[in-house]
């Protein structure tokens, strides 16, 4: 992949995260991963989405060091770096303070699983991750969140194609897939499935969540050998 | 009617969807039936509102087996084609994940009629379906879906146009009506009456509920013979 | 005040309603007095704001018998007749379900004063009305709507300009003014003080409400002999 | 600084506030000082947002006395005058009613820090003032609000733009910074950060609230003189 379709497809999935209605001022990011070359596009520092130019996107290697562009990469870019080291065959990364999934994030749970909504992307609970401890806050923070986004997984045995999103305790959604598009896509749906299950559980406190055979089977309808959802 | 004015009003009932704020990504789809033909056009499977257009509508017959088109139809379709069996008068099926009424069916609560919007188009509780058993989940499930929002409406004696509507338990909403346009209506009326529910149950747990004279008053000023509300 | 005029000021006003986001689907109206001519120009039965046309609106006088117009007034037409006759002099009335303000008619609350939002227009809590009994909503339901509002001002002595907006029980709200658009201003406060209302309740459900000096100062800025806000 | 690009600064600042969907009728207004001049502009009181311009905008003195301009300024013109006197370095100051800025200004809470959302912009809650004195109210009632928010920063040891927010109690938010467009900056970050912190506590109202060390990382990274975010 050339740098230059390397930064437009980065720049349309920011510009789509945008567009869902996800964004507030700048806040937010995506990235996207040429996993041969072991480089990664990312959004600028801070820059507005309203001027966002293809072009503003910058190149960075998976030790976070700017190979291509002239602005600054995201103060973020270390915890994309070490999802794309943790998780070996995802190519596309989301940050967001998206509302719903933020306010979960905030409230230290993990994201439960009520409805196919949410089983048709996410097999099972989205996890919320432990605080940081001060020495992982103090020292290299984003690189420390990326590192614990693994560790979350790791410890609790979730595939990360299975569940492609985590809950950072007191920040906020990352959300990963393939390509950027789709942690777009995964972003927009945790969006919705944050807020849908906070209106369920106001609604009714003790929702014991979907039955295994219901997740299963929405679950599988669009992904695996067996689906059925979808175009071919 | 022709296939092609069966295309033109699905697909202008999809895209009603999406204009009137229920669609999320690619989530939910319409569908319209011809009684004659016994087929019916509904969206195809996965495909984005963005690009939809009239010829991507597939036709189907009451088996769900695609008569006419090149695209794969909705996964859905078999429930539609159920509730087109078992309800014989319905002549449009909606299915959305919108927000409100998917969070009362995440909560496995019917919607309750607390006021004249919900009045004046579902003469009672929109019922809420139990949980699917495994072995429905497991076997044909879309089909079963239908056959089970078929059984709540036989088992609890409900009228399929006094209350066009059912909350499929941890799963969502599905509208109904003389076609496609009027099951938008009701799904755009069950999201609102939805919404408006869980926010006056958080201000008063204990409403009681409208009272039968007002609930007749209202739905009867829009619908049977002495009806007085629209133009003539 | 030409038909013409009244017609234009009543559709300026409704399609002001829709624009503020108070209108799902035809739900609402606003209606423009002529107190000379004791006539009133009043959107037509559930007809859909996208093609509303000046030309659409009805004349009717205080009976709500149509006067000039080709289609049937609305079906609150008597409704709003009632509160003509019995705040004499108030030139405009609105009717919506807007969804907060609807939630608190559903709960049978009064919306309480909680901050200057609310009293910068309205001098105390918007009253919520008793049930209408069985023999009004039997009878003459629309007309016995009005009587119980103008019934809900006169008992609980509560000046129809000091608080230009009532809740109807189970129904929804209706708001007025000296023409359709203050009828207008006071249903998108009313809205937003709902919303607000009922979040701030959640947060702290013992609040006392503001201060009858605070309520005095921000009603009287505005209102009254020596009102000080906006241009001269 | 000119007037013309005072008037132009506040002006767009004023109409910010609008695109951020901060401003319900003509309701909020943001200034721009001009602190060697010792004027600012600000916005009129009353006019429709729909129909400003930067020639309606006053240059008024800090005894809130008009210098240019031919509109009365905003009622709230007191109260940016105090908050311009007592906090030096600030150059901006905005005032809206956002929906649930305000709720937390009507239950009388702080508005606690409960995630990096937060963070980034206001080291630590942001204040809500104590209710105004009758004395305070009938007498400068503005001019007081503005005393009032100088107090809560006083008396709590709060720096000013450590936390460049209030929530008045019973009234609303004001918001401040380095000039108009920092003001409206703040606005919407806390306007976010309310609606976050109110499903927050909705879903777990035992939140302890961030650790301090993120909240220093998070608000350090910002601003100071080892900040690292946005472009040099």
């Amino acid at each position: 992949m050339t740098f230059e379709t390397l930064r437009r497809e980065c720049w349309a999935a920011n510009m789509a995260l945008k567009e869902e209605g996800l964004i507030v001022l700048s806040w937010g990011n995506a990235s996207q991963l040429d996993r041969e070359k072991k480089v990664f596009a990312i959004k600028p520092s801070g820059v507005s989405y309203d001027s966002l130019k293809p072009e503003d996107i910058v190149i960075v290697n998976l030790d976070g060091e700017t190979v291509d562009g002239s602005l600054r990469p995201s103060s973020d870019t270390p915890t994309h770096a070490e999802l794309y080291k943790a998780f070996p065959s995802i190519g596309g990364v989301v940050h967001t303070h998206s509302r719903h999934a933020t306010a979960w994030a905030q409230a230290g749970r993990d994201l439960p699983c009520l409805g196919t909504t949410h089983a048709d992307l996410f097999y099972g609970s989205v996890p919320c991750t432990r605080q940081l401890k001060d020495s992982e806050i103090v020292g290299e923070y984003e690189k420390n969140t990326g590192l614990l986004i693994a560790e979350t997984f790791n410890t609790r045995k979730i595939e990360p194609f299975a569940v492609p999103a985590v809950l950072v305790m007191s920040h906020g959604p990352f959300t990963w897939g393939k390509n950027a598009a789709e942690a777009v896509h995964a972003a927009v749906t945790l969006e919705e499935a944050a807020a849908m299950a906070a209106a369920a559980v106001a609604l009714n406190p003790e929702i014991p969540g979907i039955k295994q055979s219901l997740l299963d089977r929405h679950y599988l309808r669009k992904h695996g050998k067996n689906a059925y959802y979808g175009q071919k």
